[in-house]
């Protein structure tokens, strides 16, 4: 049976994909004692092609970067899913990092964090209020507009 | 009464600022056990003001980053004092990530960052000593010109 | 006697360097807990001289990167051996943060820091497999191509 959080999910017509796997020699997902350290996860959705890509303030609009952003967020979950096999074995979510590929000065950052932040708070509720951090980066991966880690205590 | 580290803080002359709300859909820090994160924090003085707006090597001296740097540490201090009441609480100062907003190139982040180190470890002593990682980002909210991001052992 | 980690480092031909002094006023590493976390460190060699300077994408090959990054794991596991006394003492690397100097849209930090991931697992095995955030940054210290920060549960 699904938890609550995947039930929330799922009243938003969200379905986790299967996790994408690391470009590289890492691993999604680390965990030490109570605490999980997600991987950088990219805008890709479950057909693995970038939900936006290119850089905010040339080119991606907010909106878009809002979609790429939340796709980071689903993936981020995938990857809890895959680790815990249950959403709601996350006592908190502890923090965010948000990197937002930008054009130099492009200072809306944090409106497009918020598409990852909102999905997470409506996901995990009180226990999904995090901490965050949001810069814009010259360069990411693939040239994705966005990427997100985590880090969350696990019950 | 004002414990060690506020009267450290008194004597420099520093007065903490109502904590800056977040901007967006999250929370100033969470607490994990003894593991606390605090949001990354904006160079904005007591007034909401950005103390220095734009890029370093672009146009903001390496005087005006270190003194946004100082405020990005002086917010952080302030979030900690709303959390835990008594910033004598904290144990350890475990990491600070300095984010500068800079021009390709801008060789110069450790000695902007300086002025949050500098505050940090003037404020809590030996408990002060943190580790670092400072890096040029292309863009931060707001335009601002500093974005400090900490992590702490509470007591 | 050197230790099952400094073993292969030997068999790599790998001397750990004298540990690099941090440029400013903070500490290469703290420990709270179980849990370390090392400062960023740049890509310097032995001498102290940068492996490689200026940006990924507008000069930087990638395989002068990985080199690069390379460099910075070394730095790190020299640090956690200044710290630790034995670098066997790592239960779990946890995660890399890799940042790498990039002109705008560089797609390729993954492969870049590919240089830092491979050097960790050939070190400690199964257990350096570690969570990882690769961006591209505008800017580093001293115009480093690449600065790797770690953490790590110690046993």
């Amino acid at each position: 049976m699904a938890g609550v959080v995947e039930k929330r999910l799922a009243d938003l017509g969200i379905v986790l994909p299967t996790p994408v796997a690391p470009v590289a020699n890492y691993v999604p997902f680390v965990r030490t004692g109570n605490f999980m350290v997600v991987s950088g996860q990219l805008c890709l959705d479950a057909e693995g092609q970038l939900v936006a890509k290119g850089q905010l303030g040339a080119g991606v609009s907010i909106e878009d970067g809002q979609k790429a952003a939340r796709a980071c967020a689903i993936n981020i979950l995938a990857q809890i899913k895959n680790a815990l096999g249950d959403l709601d074995k996350i006592a908190r979510v502890v923090r965010l990092g948000g990197f937002i590929n930008s054009a130099p000065g492009f200072p809306d950052g944090p409106k497009v964090m918020n598409g990852a932040s909102d999905l997470v708070v409506a996901a995990f509720g009180d226990k999904g209020r995090h901490a965050r951090s949001t810069v814009g980066v010259a360069a990411l991966p693939m040239d994705a507009a966005v990427e997100v880690e985590g880090s969350f205590e696990v019950s």
